[in-house]
């Protein structure tokens, strides 16, 4: 959290307006893929220079350039002069702590949200900024990784009887937005079978200082993960209601289906942050739990000799005047004498279910 | 809770559009019931094939369709060839992981809401997906199980002076969403009957660490039982509110009453949540008592055999000069010096109320 | 609880719209009360048979019906069929688990809400279901019990001058939601007097364990209350807002009043809700209070006699050379060792104000 | 509470209409104080008789009248008859248990509110109602104590020069409000140097069961202070709303600065209700630590003392073949095993930093 | 917090209108600074009488005055008469315990922020109230301190080629208002530093009793941070929705860039206060942790030595007739006896892996 944060106040002092790159740089290089199909057309390369996407300008297909990398600010830039992208939209691109948000614009829309990934041993999320410039004939997509994420996509515009080829760029937003959504499930499976294996620990009554500490890393995951997925909610929501040309009504029932799936992924977040706080109450119940198992172990060793070591020590003691000890049977004796105290006071404890 | 969304996930990678069953194999043998009436007509059978319905579709006769086991696809897609469905609709029914929804289309409606039931001596609920397809004469049902959930439906249609036989689908909508909600109740009084069964065992101060797991457990039976009633009042709502002539007005009235039940069950899932993370605080508040009632038992047996055992470890000091040794009532003295202590210790104790 | 939702999920099964009875039966049987008034007029009078009101059917005086004991099936769907009540209605009248609400027909309105009660020695609040009828110039009242809850109204009814022989049904509806509102705030203040019984128990620190289980107990009375109150506020709401003539204009300023009331109500329970939750805490913070106490006891004599003790030990021992035990001032130059370290311990105990 | 509600549910019998003073009695005579004013006219009186103010009433300067202590239920039934104000309000005013509100009548405004004061030395909150008659050339405050509340407005009226006496009477009700209102940074002023001073007593760890009294004392005033000042923003979002034409446009901006204060009271008093809510959780860290520390002592002196013991009660028994009880070094080796374990186990409580 | 309130209090008593600065003197001497400028034009100064701006008033440069220090009161009555501003307005700007709003005036334009700073190694926040007066070529800043927060834009606005220079007052009120919320983001980022540095210390399970008391105090922070900027949201909101000709439709895109960053900021606030909340609970668990382990220590001591001592004491007895004591083998075989005891005991508490 420090991190995505700070970086954004080194910013806070610099004029607004100034085109920079803020965020970790998880790229280097740059990498422009191009994908230009229509019905009956279909095209697929790697470009150098963004100036080469010129020449589908003026054509009727849909032209889709994934930007992977977003160290180079010139890259950006052209573009922006190219289609009269606003100065703050750019900006936001570059800048990668946004908020998930839609925002509509007389030529072009402009979305941004996050796509989370996790590695599986360890549960530990990575947030990566996604941004989509829907235009009428282009879809701009700038990420900040190179991945695999969208090769299914691709490979259904390969085939040219799938339904992609048969829409416009609103479809191709559609299918983008589902498959970065989809994601999540992944995630959250993930995160469930860390939480699980942590209630497990705890309901074997064998948590460890770790287990407290998971819980707590587990907590801010949360609390994080919640923060990038909630607002792609109203973000849906906000294209449904969008009056644009760019975004068809058949395309609605699409995006609604999106949104269903945004918000079992929020039912299911909320859900976890509940069994989180609810197994600190656990933790600290079990921790009571011990507490009086280590306890009872030293009352019932304490309560059975500390009377008989008194016993012992009367009969340890010096007084000349002592008749007991003169006693044939006495030391037999005494020694019933001990053996019936703890057996009373077994008893006594059996009852209490202490033993 | 892994389980529902694991599946999810595995899909989350295939294009949209693809129509699979995604979930838990219920049934692997899908059965196909046909119900067709009118105010004078009745009609009654088991299907093999669904074109066998065809015969239905120009009538003007109800007909109810109820497909049980889900793993057959070309059923769904037959269906959804024969009356025009929309694609997306197909796919959420084969997919068992939906939220409650209620989707209003040019000619048909498609509800989805799930069914639970419970077994009675283990609290544990199942959840079964069920989805309506309602048209102007056709009801479709799709369920995950074979089971008699239906048969007092069935039995009322097959008297022909029921209100049912009146009425057109959308009647028979509202009769197939009241039984699937109050099949709620069943399930909250079973959940009911566990948690009272917990505080029992709480309140009679017996906690033991399955305590703990069944509050637990029992927490997270009610959030996922919230998660899947809640929506459903805003499923009814969207009903109340449509437009689509599918719905007559007449009906408003009887959806209302449904939604009352709907409202009152989520009210009690609430409660049950508060009294559950109430119940916790109680677990620790007993552990902590027992905890000072042990601690009690310690300190009374050791705060006065600790200082009696001093006062014997005293005279069995070998000093040459200690006067009391040779005194000839020494013994007895101390005995009694003995008795008074601990006497006076206990009345100590007493007036702590800690006998 | 169990209670009031089991004999609900007993009905699941039936079909919707058969008249019966659920609920616990409080009467056998149904007393039957009619008053019929107008500013000149006045009749008082028990009846035996519901068709006896018929001759009021035409007449334009006020009749208000009051039916104590639901048992009796045969009286509600008769009123239902001479006044042509929806068969809804009926069977919520005859179902005591309704929650409280306002239903706005062509020819009348259903109210239906619970009056509380309690005992005063025992907190424990008992429920029952009261239903209006509100129609032009009738008023039908159905009541689980008998009881002279409505006396009040019928003393200000034989009066001449009382206002409600001025105006219509309106105003006795009111009237009556006024008498059964202000009920609760005795329900509150009982509820009021329990609380305060425990938080007194509780800070003078004198806690058992049936304060624990009080506690839980007034936690599920008041989430009861709450349940069975809160609607109140929208039902007068929707009366409110209503735009049916049955309500005239005029009364609008008396329903606002008593919505104040419920508000005023449940704005109480609320604060007791948050009270009750925060006795709980104070609870287990004087749990671990006497728990320290306890130990402190414990500790000061352990650590006192334990050192002591060993000392007495060490000249208990027989080696041969122990020059100590021969010197002549040993034993007192001892003694006076054992006070020097249990006057330095207290006073350490006390500086740490363990005393 | 207690009081505040009984005496309501002793009225629940009672016919709605019947005037009757509901509350604890403050004054037991009432004080009518008559200010009339305009731009140049100034005239200030106590006046006997409620029919005094009778003379004001066709004139156009603004009269406003202060009646204070309720018993008199006379004065209030006449100002009623002579301005012909509705029954419910003189109860409303009669009844000093209101909810802060506004209502708007054809020919005046009701405005009921709280008006909050604290003794200093010990936080206690007492609420005096004050209800509000605004007509258009005259003001009502009913107050149920005699004090000087009001002696700023005025002090500023008899001044030509004042804003107050170049407006009319909504101007004044503006100026009686905000009086009232800011008596309520006083109280919190209060409430703030209480909650610190508990705050220092936690952190400074010397907790008394005092201190869980008060802060639970504490809880209980900012609950009830919290529910008497939160309608007031309501209340003036009323006033705002209002079309009334007592209530110039020309003050709306006046009324907006008090609703920004009552926001400011309510945040503030939201904040130490988390606060406090806070205080209880260090409590009851405290009191763990504090068990922490007499364990520590506790396992200190026993680890070290009970092993020592058991050694000298090794030398100390009577078996006639012990080799070591000859051995002339014997004694002071023993000495010297003593002093290693102690100083050995010294070191490890230290490294666990117990010392 | 008992600050800001009391000297507000000492206001309360005080008539409406009277101008007067309420809050601590962060600043005695004032400041005034003075910047013209239009798209050709440039020209900045300290002057020293406010009447020098008067003859910026009629040319249509935009000019920005920015007065540090609020003590003068002359100042801003002076500009209050020159500009024709509210009273109230004035009171508002002079009086620095406002909370965040914005406020829409034929002629001018009055927003009211705090900016918030803090110092670095304690984290401690201070607010500055800052209020802006925009008129149409007019904007009025003023700031409790001086300090370089604006030296950025003064910069900007010096180069000719800057944005700031193409546009009016609203750009300029953009930029300011920009400045303010960004510095949250360093105030932000230094209490994560804080927290985290808590979270270490807990985690590493070495919490001292001033963690509890950093803890408590970032929570009060917390509060007040919220306090102050959660308005900042709804401030701006009411911008966008004003239709006031001072505000331009084309700064709406920069008002929501700011919104966003507002509601980042807020984000990151609710989910801090989560986090604190969590560390109590974790500082309580460690508390448990720790006590465990103490007990852990006391017990297996006790419980190995006490049964030991008591077997010594026996044979410490002095009765005549105890054969062991004159068996030859006795001593050594005690001593196997002593030692099989303790490592039976040891296993076992290995084996509850109390070692």
């Amino acid at each position: 959290m420090t991190k995505s944060l700070s970086t954004v106040s080194e910013k806070s002092g610099l004029p607004p307006g100034a085109l920079i790159h803020v965020g970790d740089v998880l790229e280097t290089v740059t990498r422009i893929s191009v994908i230009d199909y229509s019905t009956e057309h279909f095209e697929e390369q790697t470009i150098q220079s963004i100036d080469e996407i010129l020449k589908y300008k003026d054509s009727n297909t849909v032209t889709w350039v994934i930007i992977e990398g977003l160290t180079n600010v010139d890259v950006v830039e052209r573009i922006g002069t190219m289609f009269d992208i606003h100065q703050l939209v750019l900006e936001d691109i570059m800048n990668t702590h946004q908020r998930p948000k839609f925002e509509e614009y007389d030529d072009y829309l402009y979305i941004v949200l996050k796509c989370l990934s996790t590695e599986n041993d360890q549960f530990a999320v990575t947030y990566e900024q996604i941004s989509l410039l829907v235009l009428k004939n282009f879809v701009f997509v700038f990420k900040e990784k190179k991945d695999d994420l969208f090769h299914p996509i691709q490979k259904r515009i390969r085939s040219k009887r799938d339904r992609l080829r048969k829409f416009g760029t609103d479809y191709l937003t559609y299918t983008i937005l589902d498959i970065i959504v989809d994601q999540n499930f992944i995630v959250i499976d993930s995160l469930d079978d860390a939480i699980n294996s942590v209630e497990d620990t705890l309901l074997a009554s064998e948590p460890t200082k770790d287990t407290l500490n998971t819980i707590q890393r587990l907590k801010r995951e949360v609390a994080n993960i919640r923060k990038h997925v909630s607002p792609v909610r109203e973000l849906i929501a906000g294209m449904l209601c969008s009056e644009s040309e760019l975004i068809d009504e058949k395309i609605h029932i699409y995006l609604k289906d999106v949104s269903d799936h945004a918000i079992r992924i929020i039912e299911s977040i909320e859900s976890y942050r509940d069994i989180l706080i609810g197994l600190l109450d656990i933790y600290i119940s079990i921790v009571g739990n011990k507490m009086n198992e280590i306890m009872k172990v030293l009352t019932i060793f304490a309560s059975i000799f500390i009377p008989l070591t008194f016993l012992a020590g009367i009969y340890g003691m010096n007084f000349e005047y002592m008749p007991e000890l003169k006693w044939k049977w006495a030391y037999p004796a005494l020694w019933s004498v001990f053996i019936t105290i703890s057996v009373v006071l077994l008893i006594y404890f059996k009852r209490k279910k202490w033993l």
